[in-house]
């Protein structure tokens, strides 16, 4: 198989209420960009959501990492690539790039997957599935970013609590991945956007959360523009965890 | 011109993370997709938001109502049909119909918009811009639907609160139209969509709402399954009501 048949290619537009004051894609719709296009690339090679449903298997997502040199402007098309970076037993690593309208590379994302029996909940080995052919799809395109990285949070100061809701659940029951982003976006004040920009925004998925949990938001600058947040349910149960670093 | 080219006609997929735990497309992202559909045949018309900011004039969207039989389901294309019904010197109707994947009609919409001079903040006499063009693009399809309706809270009972964040904010520095529909849906409990549906939808904006603003949500029972709502932003002041019909 030729390299560039392992990458998908998927066009979008910034549309006018995904966009943010500044007329820039929030992380949020970016990263549910990522998520589709992650599903269109799998899907076409037999590996979607819709194929493993039929075994009751599915897609977890552990980690997601994008870092950004500018955002796309409000009407603006760009496009988004996707290629499976490595195959493991138990995870996979899918990898992004992000071009303008002109072609230019404008960021890079990474993730990590696993996927697991939804019967059982039991982790799938990935390397005697559909007797390995995944492998087939790795594909060494650059993206010169850090993988994700180990996130702490260093102090225990809440800084803002809800309660999930409607809209905040997805077809599965959970708490929707995307909707953990942009109620962390939702944590700093208009200022900060006013005068930065998110040059890297990272998400750990570590357990679910469902309709009516209480989540609690903490947050620590570890140090200048570089936050760190934890987001726990009821019993200090850890959700996920983030990191944000502005510039 | 003929009838049939004074239709838009766009098609669009029921993404994973744009359905609620029933798997159905949810009413915001509906609503998102619909202003989507007006904004590209407004601009392949030459009356789009791009066009009109050149003369600092932009449309401001007043009434939407939604009926549906029945949602498009998770990875369902669906296609939103959209024309103009009437212009007056003020307000122009747009009527949208929305067809499942086999091309049967499944719901159709109504709006009402305005438009203004950014500058002065006053409205704009629709029927001599451009020398009354639009109403060349006026077309008589069926839209089988009740115009928008009165809609009256009838007591002060405040049912949530909540204050305007980062996601909340538009391009404009205003609440973004789509999540007031979606903070509308949050105020119901999960036994509400588990039970019932959606037949109708309604959204009257009234006045802006900007970053920083508390706004709280007033909601009363008019008669079994319909909840008329307003949200007042300080000083008792309305920024939106809204109807909502349930079956």
């Amino acid at each position: 198989m030729s390299e560039s048949n392992k990458v998908g290619r998927y066009k979008a537009i910034a549309e006018p209420f995904h966009v943010d004051f500044n007329g820039r894609l929030t992380m949020g719709v970016l990263g549910n960009h990522l998520l589709n296009c992650a599903s269109f690339h799998a899907t076409e090679r037999g590996f979607g959501m819709m194929n493993l449903n039929q075994n009751n298997y599915t897609w977890v997502l552990s980690r997601l990492a994008i870092e950004m040199e500018e955002m796309p402007y409000q009407y603006e098309e760009f496009t988004i690539e996707t290629w499976v970076e490595n195959v493991y037993r138990l995870f996979t690593d899918r990898n992004y790039a992000i071009l303008n309208k002109e072609g230019r590379k404008i960021g890079y994302a990474r993730s990590i997957w696993a996927m697991i029996d939804m019967n059982t909940r039991k982790p799938i080995d990935l390397l005697t599935l559909h007797g390995g052919k995944i492998t087939e799809y790795i594909c060494d395109a650059p993206c010169p970013i850090d993988k994700p990285s180990r996130i702490k949070v260093g102090n225990d100061e809440c800084v803002a609590k809800l309660t999930a809701k409607y809209s905040d659940i997805d077809v599965n029951g959970h708490f929707n991945s995307i909707r953990y982003i942009e109620h962390i976006l939702d944590l700093f004040p208009l200022e900060t956007y006013k005068t930065k920009r998110i040059k890297r925004f990272e998400m750990a998925y570590v357990a679910e959360s469902y309709f009516g949990n209480e989540l609690s938001f903490f947050m620590s600058e570890s140090c200048d523009n570089e936050y760190h947040l934890e987001i726990k349910k009821e019993n200090n149960e850890l959700v996920c965890r983030s990191k944000i670093i502005f510039e």
